[in-house]
């Protein structure tokens, strides 16, 4: 009689055997309006089950894949420094064994673990960030740790030019006009990111790729913490995550699903089938 | 003073005056995630007096049609095969009568019932279905009368090329395979329903018509067992709808509605309004 | 120590100084399916805090512009006539110190108080209306004044050709009848917006401007008291609010927000986004 | 094929051989707070078939008393006094007809179109009200028809000394002081009731009994619009019903269930089960 | 870096070592009203995690005790006989190895499976059976296997006087009358539980015990299919628990946990705890 | 016309004339389980306009009582240190002006600012704590400053004998044990506190009163983030805030409140009352 082991549905390859590994960051602490992205990565987990292992979209099959789920990490609440800390470690832990570190939120803050083990082993890497709001402030209330902030502070790892975001539709003026001079924004949706994705894709850059699923219109996507109106439908999104997928991906998340917001669970569905997608299209 | 009779709005026709009979099948044994469709038809009759019977989409009142709602089937949980007796001896009581049977479900499998006492009236009757899934598997879980395997059994008493799947986006790897023998399967959308329906239009061979509500977009139709996203939207639905009851349309069903799944109440009201284009569309 | 003042977001300008003034009319005791809407006014303000002030679809910031939001007014629940006396009297208060009166709703018949006050100061003003549903009965079960007859009123102020509908896609047949006599009908969606709201803007006529929010299709907006699927998007709701904008409008309200009816607070976020949209467009 | 008759459980007796009958008031547009009070006679009739028609509390079975259910009133939003007029129309029909009137709201006000016309038949009658709240207000906002008077109102019909208050918790301090003078208030729960009703049990007086379900704790029965902590049990209400039903009850109701502000489902179930009891121990 | 193992809080021993072993049955397909047991073993495994290991109550800790978790079984939905012919498979295989099965359901049918095993090697063994519920049906709607029936069904095994039933206050007449003849049946409460565990406990006899949650007050144990006003408290079933367990009790159930009826989530919890008293209690 | 204030129900006056000044502290960071408190304090407010003035428990009413709201402060989401120091500066301000500071939570954690800057003044205060849980671990998961050790952290400040804690069920077995040494700890229940406050109210010793809500039982206050089955009833806890309120209390808070886990909103009703009757408590 076997103990009761929980992965996302059809990744329970060996550690030792895997191309990816998943890793779980079920932390919330900075969330400044509705909290509950701590139980995204779990919630994950436990509703893949509904899910087909088998794309049509892609005519592929996660059992053909080779992905480890380590679970969740054990995160300290009230802490962010102490949370980032224990991410990059096990991004490194992972790096180190060659394998891609596919990490799945909690907030957006916890890509910043992830961002900073990827940089040190690809200091040139570019981050494409799919996201409804621009994560651009220097600080939150005072906060230079905060979901508000996070690629601000990628920015300052990464520099001018590295970073390239989509779908953005909300932020204060000054991120906007931060995101001018530093970043590569499109706002609303994905116009730009074929070119950039082939010009990256023959450069062979390495790249970051951050999906915060509040791209997607709330519509589709209900169950996050700040929903903005006016995001992209969820076949656009999977059209784009296989365009990312062509380029040298070497790190990758997905955050910010707050499943408790939407008691219909829509939510977590489209997130588990957003990376089941996202598993296949890094599976050449 | 009189008794509380509660129909679906405007479906107040006496039996004998009838052209088409509305009837219930609570049933949802068999589904394998979320369960709850057994109160899809309940709900639709209760809810409907939130719609108008008028429909500004056809220009067409449901008070000008001539439909009986029979209510809905006292059915034994636990046990698929009395379930579908019973179901199929309804519609053949319906079908004696000379009137089209109009079974809101349930589940997915109570179409069997149905389509099972259709086929020995039409035994070269073809099937349109608009689902998110295949359902064509063999058996799930050793079970042969599961939801998942509702067409397949539907193939075995019509036979190739006489099924007609659209909107198709989830199933196993197998499922798929089986379909590219067996059936005409559309996957997404509604592609090629506008050739399919003016050949069968012209060839005036009876159809039976299923609907699984999740075809729909799970943005417009959350409240089903499992939930899909990438699907259509409800003004594609309609005008789906509307070609295929330009055929010989001998028997219908609008299935998988499962309310308590969405508290706003927005896929009730739906699949109402599903029903309502439906029962116009199919009134001459 | 200051007590605790709550506006919609960026709404603290001082009321001699401000050029638009919102008040709120918790009203719902005519609505005939789902009542809520009541806690429409009071939960876009209590939930602005997680929007910014700042429009990247319009480069303008709330913080740029003159609002002052007076609260709610306290209405007495079963008296639709006294509630309409009160909002009337409330409008006449804005409209004299010179400034523009933006009401949220409550149900939408609470439109029909602020239309009385701009209208004895405008008698030749124009109506522009979102809405899936016509409102143009005579009476709703007896009653006048229902939610169901709100523009049948003001029809019976501003006679024909003076109101223009848009997004229409509910009601009883007669009221679509009626429409074609004397209102400018629209359904479904925006078509012809562009082209009166041109010829309004360059006759300068005065504009009262009433959006029912459930002129949104379902999937964007679902707590609303009657959802009607096949609505327009939210883009295209903010691209037709700049163009209404662009009129001369004296007024304006927001309504049919029911927040308790959609537990993911999608739809509250969504009502804020749209009025702080209004808000940029009205401020020139 | 029969149409769908809808009733609660058990209460199919013809109604020409009924003793008692039940009619449902789906009226809350007075309601101050939370409205949905205007589903709930619906959805105790709806959700009735979880429960069993026999009773272990008082060894007696549904099935065997004689009640009809005649449905929901179609009442008019927005206009109590037309509500209160159609109320009063059907309970003196169904006195005229020599039966036990039981009205099912809706909001208390309700109650105050039955008193009317059971008055009129026994204008020496007593009120015994179990609820939480005083409902002795002269007027609310200037509406004296309002939830919140409805006690008062019958008081101008019985006088002094015919109001029985049991249960009672909330009111302002004038509705105490009122009660001082004028009713026999007993607070918080139902101390005296038993000295009470046997002394009308032997006087032979007419009562009218009227059950705000809300003078059950929130514990047992959240689902209502104003929930006030310290209220009596589930079992405690039951023993009061059997001895309230001793005396010579001419006229009955139960209100206040909004079901949808209990999405356990629990406020319902428990309000079906009141009724069973309650129907149990009026029929002799 | 290790697999993503899940179980009951504190439930880590080894089996080798255990001395109960956990198994969930996620079975519901004959529950009549409302379904959704199935999701009651995994989300106490999944939520046991807001818990403390350690009881004030019984001043013991869960990390003293042996508990080995197995998980879920994979069971057939829509065949009741498949399902108890697992559980019975399963449930064997614990007592062979010389251990304790503990089975969370589910529904209660569930039951069945394990009576069935714990019969065949302690054929003269009781069964202590709280629930609100008697479950003594010879036939649900035509089904011998259903949730209504359960008790039934153990009485065809055990024969008169070996079955003890607490708490009752559900079922028809017929029920209760089959009691009187053949069960030891004590409605509403424990009163008769301290006598007969004592003789119970002198006479060594092996007992099975059968917890149905429902036998808790709906205010305290909501989210279940058929809750039922009037239960005992959260003490007095710890209480309760505590007696049994002086018993020689040779396997034990914890049923009807539907998580997803009670958003609060308060459900869940109390049935954590409930398990964990019942593993303290029984870890002598 | 005015902007709009909102205050906790009967409380404006002004801070000037106040005796009690309500301020909240909306921080839950560190929660561990499920997040939400952070929205108590503004729940509370807003809702408190279902609720009566008066009290016919203490026949006090708000209106005659001197009460300031000075609203929430603008907490750094992330940062408990941060958080702590305003709240103990907002204090101080409060106390300063010889005004007893009571502050809504939140987590428990903001507990200890207020305490911090009460212990100033009161080096031997006396803390009077209900609440379900200990709080008495040294850290957890590392963090000093979390819910989980704000009792501990108390015990630093004002030592042995000084902290007496009452309704106690759940904590670590080392928790437990630091209180047979350290505190004066009461499990389940209010067993003894008539003697302590009898005690402290003849020693005129200041006290602080810490109410984390959590102390009733779930079924009168499930929307908290860690319900503890087996708590006070909403009675028992309004006799033991009477009893408190006799000796000197120099600062108090309510706590862990978290309105969204409880969509039936009951709650926050209890808390609301659990409020009022604090206030009028003490206002002598």
């Amino acid at each position: 009689m076997n103990p009761n082991i929980e992965t996302f549905i059809g990744c329970d390859c060996p550690f030792e055997m895997a191309d990816i590994v998943l890793f779980g960051a079920p932390f919330d602490s900075t969330t400044s309006f509705r909290p509950g992205a701590r139980f995204g990565s779990s919630a994950m987990r436990h509703e893949s089950f509904g899910l087909e292992t088998y794309s049509p979209y892609q005519d592929k099959d996660l059992t053909d894949c080779r992905v480890f789920d380590s679970g969740d990490l054990e995160l300290c609440f009230g802490s962010a420094e102490a949370a980032l800390h224990d991410i990059e470690a096990r991004a490194e832990e992972i790096l180190s064994a060659g394998k891609l570190p596919l990490l799945l939120g909690g907030e957006h803050l916890v890509t910043l673990g992830s961002v900073r083990a990827v940089h040190k082993r690809h200091p040139e890497m570019h981050i494409i960030h799919f996201d409804a709001h621009a994560d651009l402030r220097d600080d939150y209330l005072g906060a230079k740790l905060s979901h508000a902030c996070v690629i601000r502070r990628c920015h300052e790892l990464v520099g001018d030019g590295h970073i390239h975001q989509f779908c953005i539709r909300s932020g204060d003026r000054e991120e906007f006009r931060f995101a001018k001079d530093h970043t590569d924004l499109h706002p609303f949706c994905f116009d730009g990111l074929d070119t950039l994705t082939e010009a990256l894709a023959r450069s062979g850059a390495p790249v970051y790729f951050t999906i915060d699923l509040d791209c997607l219109d709330p519509s589709a996507f209900p169950g996050t913490g700040t929903p903005e109106a006016g995001g992209v439908t969820f076949p656009q999104l999977l059209e784009a995550i296989r365009m990312v997928a062509r380029t040298n991906v070497v790190g990758a998340d997905v955050n910010e699903l707050a499943p408790m917001l939407d008691p219909s669970g829509v939510s977590t569905a489209a997130a588990c089938k957003v990376l089941r997608e996202l598993l296949l299209a890094l599976s050449e």
